[in-house]
């Protein structure tokens, strides 16, 4: 066994209606809470179990509402804003990743405010607002993770902030918030889990503790595929707490790994095209895995034997039935992609490192050039 | 999937000479330390890399070294009052289970002092000092749970104070510190962790994320018990790392589920009879589990599919092989201790929960009674 470092301080409450049923665990938080939120939460229940939750425990709280996918530093400073002036003592955050790492962003602004221009310069103090966060996709695994993704204009691509002090306190988990979920936001943040697992799995800073969660994790997720490939899924809630328990598993995946390629490749396509960010991991990772599969073959083997697949190119296949991404691009924007992945210190964590001739045959192997005569850059 | 609470805060940092290589983890702790110990630390390598790493880090400290195995009260008491002498800001504990776990209780009582009749009262609160723990046994699982075990003359038993704040900070584990432990510490403890895993596993506070640490932990104990059944055995480092991380594991199933019928039914061995406490919870499991495999067999095939066996006989057989204790008793004597033991709380928590009788059957279907001619009792 090498060594390693493990943390994951999370305190994980899972069950339906969790977040009523255990709203007491809220109150060592603080007497004023921040929701901070996108406007979902309001549909599927979240925010109301969250306000029954804060009043039921004499917490006082306002909301803030503004958060949009891939949060803009506009929006968390103006979070920030708003926990300074309402005395907020500690930030709950509800949503899907967008919205878990804006409250995470906003607990620490708003006791540590910073201009834009210095946000992604690292060395946060531990002075935190304590977060408790209240999933309502099953993706990204922000609940369990000390990361904020920001939408960095800067350097025209999405950067995560960090510190150990981003660890939310306490993660609510109850699928019931995500039974009106469509299909593509479903098995797009099912493949970012995967993403998160499978990449986890090929970095120095995985733990043998994190492999046992990555590899329970894709059991659980390749296990509800044949269900997600359906075009009209029913999934019950019982199929929304796997989906959210695996996507907090590969959260504590990242937690320590930190994700690597296939991220550092899928961020240029959401930020310059739009494609939402676990779909632009997942068609990339099928040919993620069969490069790893040359270097690495021995964990490439553990994960196909989790998902109960043979080969890469079944792995790559399945993924594609769930996804049914059409996603492309012109040749050149993908070299340009693969080009500037390179350089991402992304790239420095992982066991294998790709260099700039892999990333662009994965760009390319994983079918994601336009064809002729259907659109620009023919 | 029913609800579930986990939480598991210690920073895990494992690996060889990971105290002196990543003492800079001990910093934020605080200035100046009190190292909590039994004698043996300064024999197996373990005192002095904590000296080293404390002076490599310019942290001034005091020594402890008054823990004896099954600690008393008034040995937590005196080390309490040497923290609050010394004006130490954190412990650092090394040793066993009792040093661990008298670490733990000397964090709390130097900061909430009481007097010893009402430290099994509970209700302690947030301000404790900070501890890092330094397992050299593999067994307790100390390291990463919210529980110090303590003899407790009051009630004549050992008695087991927690909260959450009792959770180390940090646990270092390096097997180096164990390759001079011999044969029937090693078993003996490697049994707790076994039975750690596989008690927790039969509670109602089981989690999904800690039946995969207690499968793994069984997994793992299983693999090197032909190494651990030989009678001059060689354990290499590695090995060592192995048992040091699945009783790690362990550990962090017990943090979620407390151990129930197994440690209840094993204390009064020790109390009264000085039986050490894995040997008393190692010659117990088996029969516990054949118990449990009528009332819960899909978990019970769970652990003997982790363990590689087919029946709970063969379990029972391994886990003899492996510890070859003569403990004896008298029936009448465990007439008495499955009486006491029905009445333990820790029954409260189990998903089946064993009356007088099944106490009793396990007792004496585990082979303790006495053979005639053999002492005291016949």
């Amino acid at each position: 066994m090498t060594g390693f470092v493990y943390q994951m301080p999370t305190k994980i409450i899972s069950g339906r209606d969790c977040l009523t049923g255990r709203g007491e665990l809220l109150r060592p938080l603080g007497k004023k809470a921040l929701i901070v939120t996108g406007r979902s939460s309001s549909e599927n229940g979240a925010l109301a179990d969250a306000v029954t939750a804060l009043r039921n425990n004499g917490r006082e709280f306002s909301v803030f509402d503004g958060v949009r996918p891939n949060p803009t530093l506009d929006c968390v400073q103006a979070g920030a804003e708003q926990a300074r002036k309402t005395g907020a003592e500690f930030v709950v955050g509800i949503g899907g990743g967008s919205a878990l790492d804006a409250a995470k962003a906003v607990a620490v602004l708003a006791r540590q405010p910073r201009p834009d221009e210095e946000i992604f310069s690292g060395g946060w103090s531990e002075d935190v607002l304590p977060v408790a966060a209240v999933p309502t996709t099953a993706g990204t695994g922000s609940e369990v993770t000390q990361y904020a993704v920001l939408t960095n204009d800067f350097a025209k691509t999405k950067t995560s902030i960090s510190s150990p002090a981003f660890f939310p306190k306490l993660a609510f988990l109850d699928g019931k918030y995500m039974l009106g979920l469509g299909r593509a936001v479903t098995v797009n943040t099912a493949a970012d889990a995967l993403s998160h697992a499978v990449e986890g799995m090929f970095t120095l800073r995985s733990t043998p503790l994190s492999d046992l969660a990555a590899l329970e994790s894709v059991r659980i997720l390749f296990s509800l595929f044949p269900k997600l490939e359906e075009e009209n899924f029913r999934l019950s809630c019982e199929d929304r707490d796997e989906l959210l328990y695996a996507s907090m598993l590969a959260g504590t995946v990242i937690a320590q790994s930190g994700t690597t390629a296939v991220h550092a490749m899928g961020y240029p396509l959401t930020y310059h095209h739009g494609t939402p960010h676990g779909e632009a991991n997942g068609i990339l990772l099928g040919e993620m895995l069969a490069l790893c599969a040359e270097r690495l073959p021995e964990r490439t083997e553990k994960i196909l034997a989790a998902a109960g697949l043979k080969t890469t190119g079944e792995f790559k296949a399945a993924l594609k039935r769930v996804l049914r991404s059409d996603a492309a691009y012109t040749r050149e924007e993908l070299e340009r992609y693969a080009r500037e992945a390179a350089k991402n210190p992304k790239l420095a964590g992982v066991t294998y490192r790709p260099d700039e001739e892999d990333l662009l045959r994965i760009y390319l192997e994983s079918g994601l050039v336009k064809k002729e005569g259907t659109g620009a850059g023919v």
